[in-house]
């Protein structure tokens, strides 16, 4: 674009957003500006008011403008179960998928010396202190299937062992509804060794 | 997403943008919140400025925050040549191209009776004004290759002939690069209509 400083501007802030390329860009900031002016200025607002309000949940540190989360404060969400996940992604994928009524924690990345991410960065004395109150039955480590992830639920594992609990991690396998030949091979040899005894109806 | 009102909200505001559906949205906001909160916070900024101060330059309609565009303002135009476009976009997809040196206008949409868009809301008392001015030769009718546009141009040469400039439309024909395969009949009859006589090297 070069008629406009302003609107070249706006083409460079919207590039921010994930996926967001040139073309892209050009076609969001003349919708905006020929068509959707309204819905422009609610988007400037509601974003301003998140990014000055959301923070993470003092239980569970998902994102929320509140001290604690909806899903914290629910009765109806079974206090035995916790799952540590990654990201809040993680954690809405599951709610997505349905089935899981227990609670969550939220690390917000894993563990990597390397980049000095240490147990403090990834809440680890959040979460001690979250067990110390005392409910929690058993702890499903989904963190991701990475090196990062396993590393990661191996060092909760050891600092979490002597509580006693339950600890879980989900299972690897096939994906569902894929075709196997297109798994890869590190998946297809962990589905082999979790091979399970075949039920027929 | 069920832990957060605010970001509920957030969700909803980003489906304004063009192509974004609910997945999206929802990894652009937890992109903003979890990365990239500087780069939200200056797209909330240039956006809230941009909605406020872009509005129609004086001399041809197109988006800009000033009086006049830096294109109409630019001493390296052709004065004599303007060019009729439906949209902006339209117009940055010709300067994208290349090889056009002269001015435009921007009609921002199409005449429509049914929807009650005549005349006065695509700006030519405007561009009666401005072909007052003289200087202009060569008006060039770029609307779309659509029923609305074919008429809009039709209507415009209508209003403009007495002035005695020349006039023209882009040329019909099959797109560069295709395969005649996959080009539509009435481009493909157009393009036979219009044939030209063969020019061998």
């Amino acid at each position: 674009m070069s008629f406009s400083p302003l609107v070249d501007r706006l083409l460079e802030a919207l590039r921010v957003l994930p996926g967001v390329g040139p073309r892209t860009a050009q076609r969001m900031a003349l919708h905006l500006l020929e068509r959707e002016r309204d819905g422009g200025r609610r988007l400037v607002e509601v974003l301003g008011t998140a990014l000055e309000q959301v923070g993470y949940c003092q239980r569970c540190r998902t994102l929320t403008e509140e001290p604690t989360c909806t899903l914290c404060r629910s009765a109806r969400r079974d206090g035995a179960l916790l799952c540590i996940v990654e990201s809040p992604a993680d954690m809405l994928a599951i709610e997505d998928a349905g089935g899981y009524h227990g609670h969550y924690f939220v690390l917000h990345g894993h563990l990597s010396p390397l980049d000095g991410i240490g147990p403090d960065d990834i809440g680890l004395a959040l979460l001690d202190a979250r067990l110390d109150e005392g409910g929690v039955e058993e702890v499903i480590l989904a963190t991701n299937p990475t090196v990062e992830g396993e590393a990661t639920a191996h060092y909760i594992a050891e600092q979490i062992r002597e509580r006693g609990l339950r600890l879980s991690r989900l299972a690897y396998g096939v994906p569902m509804g894929g075709e196997l030949e297109y798994v890869d091979g590190g998946t297809l040899s962990r589905a082999f060794n979790g091979r399970l005894p075949f039920q027929g109806d």
